[in-house]
């Protein structure tokens, strides 16, 4: 099989994940012993790369014009742009990726590329549909940090093109930059489950910021307004094109939850205490089931 | 006026709050050159008054049938009960107080008190409703801990009947044992703003753990279900009545919720981008307007 250490790597967009992807392979693996890889970068502004460049994170940066000179060098090629960007970049692309290169992705939706297949797939080159579920709300380069994957899920959805060699070696990657867990799923079942884990919770956190009347509302706040939005600080064009990519499954998930506010708020209406307090125990024994990521490593 | 370390404090209900107070009180307050003061304690189970004592947090204990020998000792009260027992406790308790005591509690709805206050007051004892805005989803003494409260909000509904020197012994006292910004407001009011920043939140982490059809979701998480859904770990039978007790409040702030909810579908539904970006946009610019409660210290 490949070595990682030898395997150079190319980086689509270099902003918080294309620049946390780049700074864990630095770190965890082109610093192992007689590492002979490298890390290429590209990146529509340039400011990022002259600034990964002094940091010793890249080796050498391709500014958007003179990408076709750096896919063909690449052996793993992450895509990191927006969902349809990312899309597109893959079908514009397609003829000077590497042969016998891993191509993949970030995006927060997967049905998206499942359907283009057709137009993205080359018989020579393994493209991979996967999802790292980490990042921060700040975005851009500077924000980025090898440390986001540690003790995050990876999802990846495996194609029956894919080679298992790829897959296997595609595992390896995942985990020597960080990853603590690798779920197995299809794209159909990866837009459902991020639809509520990921895209519900941030139209909730949206809509809870959205509600308040006012501004000064953090004097009365203990701790949960703040754990609740958090998130609200929002990459509006990226969240945009996610929901509604992703709009049938996320809308189920929505009415769903309005459900279960309309059941909360029936009860509390008619101050049904026995009913109210039998679904928060039901609440508080499926949240402490539910568990935690970050407890996965200690198992 | 009275000096803080010198002064007697007692606690009804040694929990997580009452717990957290004596600490904190004991660390701040009675450490000082020359204190005389003493903590006496209250609980119901006798097991966290034993450990308090042999923390060396408390100073004398009082079971629930002795609490008639504890409450003529205190200069500063604080009962930590849940809100219905809270305002039973006060009434049947009335006339035990010390004279010139300041009495106050922890509760998250203040108008329950505020139409029975006829009941609750004495001439020579100084009622104060506050309310701490801090604690943790654990409950019981083992969980407390002096700490909570740095970087935390009081909020303080004096009364025309309060002591101006009262209420000035009170905000020097809540500021003694940690808190960062003391808010002064009335009853209605902070009913209205804590039915939106605490209990609409907790209705709906509820909701969201509700409406997880599985509880491998976690597993297809990235750090937000987590953080909207960790107060889910709900205390049922305290929420419930504080939820019914403020219920017309929270069940506007809901209907309000679930309008903002609606939009975000609407859009969603309808592939309306335009819209959905310049919510979006809204969200994240209100959100990083309202600040955060741990960014007052360093103004």
């Amino acid at each position: 099989m490949k070595n990682l250490k030898d395997l150079n790597y190319g980086i689509v967009g270099l902003g918080i994940m294309g620049g946390s992807i780049a700074k864990a392979v630095r770190q965890n693996i082109l610093s192992q012993n007689g590492a002979t890889g490298k890390i290429y970068a590209c990146n529509r502004s340039t400011a990022c790369l002259a600034q990964a460049t002094s940091e010793g994170v890249v080796d050498q940066t391709f500014t958007s014009d003179c990408v076709s000179e750096m896919l063909p060098l690449c052996d793993i090629l992450y895509i990191c742009l927006y969902p349809h960007a990312t899309l597109n970049f893959l079908i514009d692309h397609k003829a000077e990726f590497k042969s016998g290169a891993i191509v993949t992705e970030i995006s927060g939706v997967k049905g998206l590329f499942e359907k283009e297949l057709p137009s993205i797939l080359r018989s020579d080159v393994d493209f991979i549909i996967g999802h790292p579920m980490a990042g921060g709300e700040k975005e851009g380069y500077a924000n980025s940090n090898a440390k986001f994957f540690i003790e995050h899920n990876y999802i990846l959805c495996p194609q029956t093109f894919n080679k298992p060699e790829n897959l296997e070696l595609m595992r390896d990657f995942i985990t020597e930059i960080g990853f603590t867990r690798i779920t197995d799923t299809t794209c159909d079942t990866h837009d459902y489950k991020i639809g509520f884990t990921s895209q519900l919770c941030h139209v909730i956190a949206s809509a809870l910021v959205e509600s308040a009347g006012d501004p000064e509302i953090t004097a009365f706040g203990g701790g949960s307004f703040e754990d609740l939005t958090r998130i609200a600080m929002i990459n509006a064009p990226m969240w945009t094109e996610l929901f509604i990519s992703n709009k049938e499954k996320l809308c189920k998930h929505i009415e769903n939850f309005e459900k279960q506010m309309d059941l909360f708020k029936k009860y509390i209406a008619e101050e049904d205490s026995e009913n109210l307090k039998a679904m928060l125990e039901d609440t508080r024994e499926k949240r402490m089931r539910m568990g935690s990521i970050r407890s996965v490593k200690n198992k």
